[in-house]
């Protein structure tokens, strides 16, 4: 690694990203359907550019403020998925005078609160429940549905149903991903005849959208974590280990070899405490760095965190060849997670890509 | 709630966290040793100013960052609690020249190569391992120890051994403390006899420091955590739930009554993921919002997280009570982490705390 690197730094590979981009773009293309990517992932204008010069204008964000950030970077077509937050009302009625804004709602008091408070225009998306148990309405509940048909506001439009499957967040094949799919589409079908009109169907998680290739039925995809992947999706089987395009870089500070271990400047501030249950470290894949990128063989795996440190485990003459002072790359169990913890990221080439920042 | 909080964000209760601080101070001087607080938990300037008030001048860090930003903040004598990082001695070269600097080393490459890398004045630690399993030398190691008594670079001197007995994060009654505490003092008393000379001993984690009354031997204390407590530490039995001083107040925007739950604005990006099995809500306690403050009664828990999204599960009746728009107050699992994702933090009266920002 010739990059002067001195602290835990998520190095980007923007061939990689760019190559995750446009596979995905191609999908959703031979799919005939809108593909709408999820910026929550990367929450940068600079990476938002490589999606646009590969054909993409409509995005999905995960908050207001993520919305206001790519608004202010260009973007004219946002939906905000995440439930409707009274309380932001006037940042969301402000935004919506200036661009195609898109909210999700998923009960009477949202869309009378939405009715009154944004006299903006506002596309709205009814969230449903396809079986992740976390937000929308689930199929014993879709009688209410006829209530959300119309806003009294005639402004405000029903632009479609809208689900993010969740439980395929999981080790997964072909087989089981068609089946939540078809279970899915079931659910949303059922959600637009109660509601009518013609109205489009969105739906989309990482897995779903990484396997599937028959998407008849469904007008828009909203994947996200692709952008990088992960050792998560490696593990559920949506990418290669070739496909994942963030590595951590890390300074090892101190090695003991008879634990086959090394403790890293890398810590929950840098990775995030998630974690799946996988032999070879929790947090992420322990991988060689090269010159300027990462060799795609796990050698190890990152272990333990606690706020600063990080604990890898590998090989033992691995660990033997480290010193204090070396870098070691992790591919980290859960991208967006990480993301989010930086200031911003690297490239390979060794320059800085801007991200927002938290307030 | 009177302030107007839109977002999620993470209040702050003055008068608390001066009286931990009050109280810890108090247990260090009682005891005659010195009060090294770590400031990892807040990364406040100002909530450092609240520590000065109280008559503290010594602080623990666990970055070089966070040293270069209290020392612009003031502070003159701070040891970064973190192994060695040969990658920043540039950094920690210029530091030490305008303060006096603590830092930690555990291996003779680490002692060598601050020895011809720093020229100013370094005070070193030697970290011991006292049952943790993470960083230090442990009691097998020892014999190496007379190896690090002494610099080659006459600038830099052993400051004693230190010690975070980690392995103190679980439910604890005095009994246990006092016996993790008396091992960890016969290994840090033999560390210390294999080095010799006239040294310090410094230990210290929230647990032991709010449990300990006799520091019999021991010449430093460091705990962190203390100053603000949270969920895990009032259940591992270090606080009541009347001494946490901080409360994430979320959004409510949507209701699930059947499954007695709700999805608030609040997720891993703002609480982390980091957990303790509890029955009722790994992720949390939650409580009612009073006024400009928070009932010291909790009423149900953060049981799921994602990104932005947190569901709480409480009892029927207080699940029934909420209406989308309502703030909600969660007291976070672990507010060292929770802390570090705020781009600030919010004082009862409703003025902003400000802290470090990651670049």
């Amino acid at each position: 690694m010739t990059l002067a690197i001195q602290r835990p730094t998520l190095l980007i590979d923007e061939a990689i990203c760019r190559s995750n981009i446009q596979r995905m773009k191609e999908r959703a293309d031979s799919a005939g359907i809108i593909f709408r990517p999820h910026f929550k992932t990367h929450q940068s204008a600079q990476i938002g550019a490589w999606f646009r010069e590969a054909g993409v204008e409509k995005i999905t964000v995960s908050s207001v403020e993520m919305a206001q950030y790519f608004s202010q970077h260009g973007w004219y077509d946002i939906t905000i998925a995440f439930p409707y937050n009274p309380l932001e009302a006037s940042a969301i009625d402000l935004l919506a005078r200036d661009i195609k804004l898109g909210i999700l709602i998923e009960s009477e008091g949202a869309l009378a609160h939405a009715a009154k408070h944004l006299s903006s225009p506002i596309h709205y998306w009814i969230k449903i429940d396809v079986g992740t148990g976390r937000t929308g309405i689930d199929e014993r509940h879709f009688e209410m549905l006829s209530k959300l048909r119309k806003s009294s506001n005639s402004n405000h439009h029903c632009a479609g149903v809208l689900a993010h499957a969740g439980h395929t967040y999981q080790q997964l094949d072909m087989n089981s991903v068609r089946k939540i799919f078809e279970e899915s589409l079931r659910l949303l079908n059922a959600a637009r005849e109660m509601i009518g009109g013609d109205i489009l169907l969105s739906y989309g998680d990482t897995p779903t959208c990484s396997f599937l290739t028959d998407w008849t039925g469904v007008d828009e995809m909203r994947p996200g974590n692709f952008v990088f992947y992960d050792t998560m999706q490696y593990d559920f089987g949506s990418c290669s280990v070739e496909n994942i395009a963030v590595c951590m870089v890390c300074p090892v500070v101190a090695i003991h070899q008879d634990r086959n271990e090394a403790v890293i400047y890398g810590g929950a501030v840098h990775f995030s405490k998630d974690f799946i249950d996988r032999e070879e470290g929790k947090y992420g894949i322990l991988v060689k760095l090269t010159d300027n990128t990462w060799e795609k063989q796990p050698s190890g795996g990152l272990i333990r965190l606690s706020q600063e440190h990080g604990i890898i485990s590998g090989d033992p003459d691995y660990i033997r060849s480290l010193r204090i002072g070396d870098l070691v790359g992790i591919l980290p169990i859960h991208s967006c997670l990480t993301a989010d913890l930086q200031g911003s990221y690297l490239s390979l080439s060794g320059n800085v890509i801007a991200k927002m920042t938290k307030v």
